[in-house]
This record gives C-alpha cells, sequence and structure tokens, in this order.
C-alpha cells in the first residue's frame, strides 16, 4: 500500500456514520433493500438532489417518536414542554448555525420551494405590479424561476434574466443593467445545481438594496456545503432543505429580516399562527410562529437541529475544502477525456458537483449504463430547463459529492463513464 | 382479581408497540426524556392534538433512511427507483384506505391546515367574488376558519357559519337556511376537536351539491378514529394529517375529486410539478405532482402508509368502537360530578375526545394539576376559539382517547380531577 493523500474530512470514519452507504444495488425496485440481485457496492453520487442521514439524525428521530412525541406550542403537560422547547431550540440553532440574530428570523417551512412560494405569495402578491420588475439569473432552479414568472403574470410585473456567460459566470455588467429603480426584488441561486457556479450575492446584494430592491437566496445548494452567513451576505430572504444537508425529508428553512417579515401579511391561516379570532376576523401570533400554521414540523426541526449539530462537528470550512477536492479531482479525471463537454466554471473554482455530457451518449442513457455499474448520478434538467436550453442540450448527467465520498468512488465513476463511451462509440 | 370487560381492540397488545407510553414523566423539561424526577408513568390522554408512533411506523423510517433514501420522481438510479416506488404506492395506499378512486386524487401536503389553504388559495382565490358565500359550522377549527375567513375578505365573498344547538349538534334547518344560490362552498368538521359532534357531512354534501356549490371536509379528527369512504360522503374536498393516526408529524393528504383537481391551478410552483419551462411561461405535470411542488415528504410518505397498515390490521369498524366505548365510559365517570360541565354530545353519540370545565377552576390550572399526576390532557381552546366564545368560557379542559388508552388511565384521570376539585373547593 502507497500512502494516499488525505482528505480535508475523516472520510472513514464520517462513513460508518452512514449505514446506507454499505449497501448493494441492483435487481428488482420494488422492494425496498431488498432486491434479489443485491450484488454491487452502492457509490452515491447524488448528493445535490439529496444527501444520505448519518445514524445521529435518524437516532434523534426515534429518541423523539420513542421518548416525547407530543404536539407543541400550546400544552401543559410534560412532554408538550419537552417537545416544544427541542422544536423551538431547533429554530435558534438554525439561526444561530446561518448567522441570523435569532428565532423570530427562522420559519420552518416544507422545503425550499414553499419557503419561495411563501415570500412570493405574502409578500410578492401584495406588493408587485405593472411596471415593476423581478431580476433572476438565467441559472434559477424551476423553485425560484417559475415562482417568480407566475406571480409576475398575475400581478403583471416584468422578469428579467441576468445572463451566464459562456464559461458558467453571471455575467455582473449585465446584473448592474437589469437591476434598475423598477426592481422589486432580486431572486438568484447561491450555488448553481447544474453549472457549480458559486454566485457573488453579496454582490447582488449590494445591487438590490442600492435600487431600493430586496434580494431572495436560494441556498439550496451553498448551505449544505459551506460557511454562511445572511447578514454578511446582507440577504433579506435566504432558503434551504433539510434533506440536502444530512437532514429528513419534509423542512425547509426561510430566513427573512425580522423587520420585513414583521411587516409580511400571513402565508399560511390556521392554528398557531393566530392570537386571536371570532367569526369575523382575526389577528397573527409573533415570528415566527405567525408563518408556520397549523402543527408544525416538529420531528423534522429537531432532526435538523441533529444534522446541524453533526456538520458542525467536523466544521464548515472543511466541508467545504472537501467539496472542492472532490469537484476538483472529477473535474481533473473527466477533462481527459475529449468527448466529454463539462458544463459551468473550471474545477477550481466551482461547487462539489460536475455536470457533463458524452458526445453522442443521451444522459439518461449514460445515467442508466452508470447505475449497472451502481454509480448513483441524476441525469435530466435538474429543474433548470431554460439553463439546458441555452445550453443547446435537453438533459445533462450530474455527480454531486458530499462528506463521505471518496476520490476511489469518483475512480469508479469515470471507469463506469469510460465503459459507456465505449459501448456507444 | 376479577374478570374485566373487555376492550374491542387487543390494547394490551397494542401498548407493547409504543415505547412511549412506558415512559414516566415529571421535573425538567428541558432535556426531553431525561427529566430528573420521571417518577410518575404517562398517562397520555392528548390524543386529538397529536397520537403516539407505533415501532412499526418508527422502523419504516429507519428503514428509509438506512436502506434507500434518495429522491423520487427523477432518478434513474436503483435508490431513486425504490423510493419513488415506495412513495408513489403510499399515494394508492392513502386512496384505498380512503375509498378514493387512485392515486391522481391524493395529494401530500405538510398538514391538514396546507390542505385547506391549498384549496382556498388554488380554488377559493381565483372562483370567489363578491355576491358569493362560503358556509361553515360555528364548530370549525381554525384552520378552516381563519383560511376562508381571508381568502374571503381578499376576495369580497360572504362567509355565514351553520348554528350549533345548545345540545352540541349542528342544526341542519339552519344548514338548509344559509346554504343558497350564492354558494360556492360549504366546508365544514366531521368530528369537531372541541365537542366531540359528529357532523352528518353526507347530508351537508348533497346541500351544497344541490346549490351547485364544493364541499370540503375537515377529516383530521374522523380519518384517526372510524371507517370513512369519500366517495360515499360525495365529500369534493377532504383533509386530515399523518400525525393524528399514528404516523409522523409534517403529511398531511388532500382528497380532491379527480375532474375539479384537473381543472385547478397549481398552487405551489417549482420543480416536480411542471412538465416544460421556459423563461416565458410552464406547463404543469400531471395529477397529484401537480400540487407537490419541491422535494417532497418522501419519508413522510412513506411512513404513512405503515400507520395505515397498522390501523387496517387493528380494523377502523374496532378502532371507533374502542373511541366510543372510552368516550362514554369518561362521559358517565365525568358526568358523576355535579360541578363539571361536558361540552357536546351525550357519551353514547360522540367520537372518542370529552371536553370539560370544572366550575371555579381555569382549564389551564386544571391541566396543571393533571400534569402533576402524569395525565397530559389539553387546555384551551384548541384552535376553535369563536365556538368557546359561544359556549361561555375562554378555554376547555379535553381528555382524548386512542387505541391504546384504558379505562384504568381515565380512572387516574377522573382521580386527578377529583383532587384539583378538593384543592380548589
Amino acid at each position: 500500500m502507497e500512502a494516499q493523500e488525505s482528505y480535508p474530512v475523516d472520510v472513514a470514519s464520517i462513513r460508518e456514520d452512514f449505514p446506507i452507504l454499505e449497501r448493494n444495488v441492483g435487481g428488482d425496485t420494488t422492494t425496498p433493500g431488498e432486491g434479489p440481485d443485491d450484488t454491487l457496492p452502492l457509490v452515491y453520487l447524488d448528493n445535490a438532489a439529496t444527501s444520505q442521514t448519518p445514524k445521529q439524525v435518524v437516532e434523534a428521530i426515534v429518541d423523539y417518536y420513542y421518548g416525547y412525541n407530543s404536539n407543541v406550542h400550546r400544552g401543559i403537560h410534560h412532554l408538550s414542554q419537552e417537545a416544544s422547547v427541542a422544536y423551538e431550540n431547533a429554530h435558534d440553532r438554525v439561526a444561530e448555525f446561518i448567522g441570523a440574530s435569532g428565532r423570530e428570523e427562522i420559519v420552518f417551512t416544507k422545503n425550499t420551494t414553499e419557503a419561495m412560494n411563501l415570500v412570493a405569495y405574502a409578500w410578492g402578491l401584495n406588493e408587485l405590479g405593472p411596471g415593476d420588475s423581478v431580476v433572476l439569473t438565467e441559472m434559477e432552479h424551476h423553485a425560484s424561476l417559475v415562482t417568480w414568472q407566475q406571480i409576475a403574470k398575475k400581478t403583471g410585473a416584468e422578469v428579467r434574466y441576468i445572463r451566464v456567460t459562456d464559461e458558467g459566470y453571471l455575467d455582473m455588467e449585465h446584473a448592474a443593467e437589469l437591476v434598475d429603480d423598477s426592481t422589486k426584488m432580486v431572486s438568484a441561486v447561491h450555488v448553481s445545481n447544474t453549472l457549480g457556479t458559486v454566485v457573488p450575492v453579496s454582490e447582488l446584494a449590494d445591487l438590490a438594496h442600492e435600487a431600493g430592491a430586496y434580494i431572495f437566496v436560494d441556498a439550496a445548494q451553498s448551505v449544505p456545503t459551506r460557511p454562511v452567513d445572511v447578514e454578511a451576505i446582507d440577504a433579506d430572504f435566504f432558503a434551504f432543505s433539510g434533506h440536502k444537508m444530512l437532514g429528513p425529508t419534509g423542512i425547509g428553512v426561510l430566513y427573512g429580516k425580522e423587520e420585513i417579515l414583521e411587516e409580511m401579511d400571513p402565508y399560511l391561516y390556521g392554528g398557531s399562527m393566530i392570537r386571536s379570532v371570532t367569526y369575523e376576523d382575526s389577528t397573527w401570533e409573533d415570528l415566527p410562529w405567525k408563518f408556520e400554521a397549523g402543527t408544525p414540523v416538529i420531528e423534522q426541526g429537531i432532526a435538523l437541529h441533529a444534522a446541524i449539530d453533526y456538520l458542525d462537528d467536523i466544521g464548515m470550512e472543511n466541508v467545504q475544502a472537501h467539496e472542492e477536492h472532490l469537484a476538483e479531482y472529477a473535474y481533473d479525471e473527466l477533462t481527459a477525456f475529449d468527448d466529454i463537454e463539462i458544463y459551468g466554471p473550471p474545477g477550481d473554482d466551482r461547487g462539489g458537483l460536475v455536470g457533463f455530457n458524452v458526445e453522442g451518449v443521451h444522459a439518461h442513457d449514460l445515467s442508466s449504463i452508470l447505475n449497472d455499474h451502481a454509480v448513483a448520478v441524476r441525469a435530466g434538467d435538474h429543474c433548470t430547463q431554460p439553463l439546458h436550453d441555452k445550453l443547446g442540450v435537453p438533459a445533462s448527467t450530474r455527480a454531486s459529492f458530499y462528506i463521505y465520498n471518496t476520490r476511489e468512488e469518483i475512480d469508479k465513476l469515470v471507469e463506469a463513464i469510460d465503459d459507456a463511451r465505449q459501448l456507444f462509440a
């Protein structure tokens, strides 16, 4: 054995916390985890779609249901007090993790998409009108693009798109042209889920604020993979999902500046978000509960807390370094093939994912062959159809990395791609 | 030991599936499950707020995260196929459980409240206007009452409330007066979470349909506790939550008739709910995915499937019989005290809960003393403030029962109430 280059994180020890990484895949898919031909070890490179879940997070879920499951907020009894404390603390923990000032600024939703729709409905529907503009980037995820597009249609506002350069960067000169006095909202992805581009959202925030507009940062790919500070960015709104950062499905987070959330109308109506109700009218609860109607995502908030603890123990600087290390390694390996086109910035200047196409092979066919090698990647438009139109392809294949991935897994990816190239040659 | 009257369900065996029922409560509430004075066995009678979770459901969650956690819908790789099949099957299972015709009619939301808001926004905001009326009952939960009240304010529609009689029944003659040609929606609770009243929603559906209106049934308290059939009721919309029926937090279900959902605009915009997107406009995915934007509640859907399997194994007729048995037992015990006022219909004609007040004792104080006896009940307005105003009380105490509760637990409740009476006498 020759000495191996080390990693920015302790991958071997991290992998022990993820039982799913020990499973083999193949065969029948209708009986989860029990296919008859489960023979090849899983290589999971679909982390930008969802991350895997460590024992510490799953155990937090089990502890909740076996120990103190109860509805929150209004209960006097012991279990309800325990659940309420844990659920409220989860808001504080998220606030601390992203540099917000407190739980008032942290609303739990069901996913990033709902967080965007919340602002589009509760703010956009009331504040936008003819003559106003919303400025997006050409690399927005459908969650942001479709939402603002449709709210703009309802209100008569205009949508403008900041150009992406041929190198996959945001054209900041174009941004400066598009953001003007008509602009009420700039909504931008922080790290592109398709190109891996890291967008200078802090500069966009300055542009937005100079024009008197707000900025909404889609942080679904950034919060899981790097240190973030909403106050340093000066984001007005900021959203991400639990399931992409070791947490469970069913929880997203909306951060909003307290004074803006305070002014905003509620979004969902119902229990827990009201202060008083008569048959004629109602008044609203304090932040953040004003935006959390009905029984909230209690299990999910508590599990997200555990996920953040896990990531913080590793250190987000180290998570980012590991992401960048693997992205650069994969980028370098793939550029060795001259019939592979990689989208987005160079290997040393991107988030932890690589999107590409092999000449003459449809992304779905490639992905299917990779699956035969037990290599899990995502093929498709990655919820950025218009960006793919611009790239001139219907789909791309994306390999995305996280804290438990290794160079050896990327080697398997490259070997499988090479097999596919030869099959289609 | 004298022979005990048996139960409609095998309570002893059921209780073994719920680890939380073996815990003691008391002392510090800031360290969940680990307070220093945990000395009294939990008596959990807060099931109308949330039910407890059996091992079978928790194990379905663990199996998902350790076995086949993946994002759904669009993935070609093995894990994504397994997760997609399981998630889609969960829709089929729910459809079968409530008598819907198929998954096209089953939308997973985050809770009942979101299901109501979905219809209020996607249908109500477009279809209601001045001159239209929405007819509710006086015993609506805030989820329905506040939502329709606020959507009516936005659209200029009128809200009407069907009277509740002094005996706690819905005044069906008044209903027939209120529902008229102006009526576009009747929204009614199926089982009152405050009074225990079982509302004849099928009759209300006939009234609504004769007037050309839709009916929305709030089934949050009925689906967990009795057999339901949406087609027999002829409900147009029907909603309930997973966490009240042994499932996890973070999932609700909206049933809608296929032809109505087909016509409706989408609600949340984003990934998974679109068919095609350009920078200019978008088209929508088939049902039910049109209404499930973003990464959906995958874990939660799979766990709800397991919860339904558990309930079906017991048999919903037996669940209902057990509920009614305990409600009648509690009602009879409590009517023995002449300083206790019980709200709602008689003991032999109600759902599995009893709401009451002890003369001279505030519900919160009573609930606090019950908690000292480790008896968990809910005190407050139970998200029906206007109904409490009508009852002339600010709050009530509610004991609510489920499949694992026993007569002995109700005896403990009654003893604790008697202690409180004497303390305040």
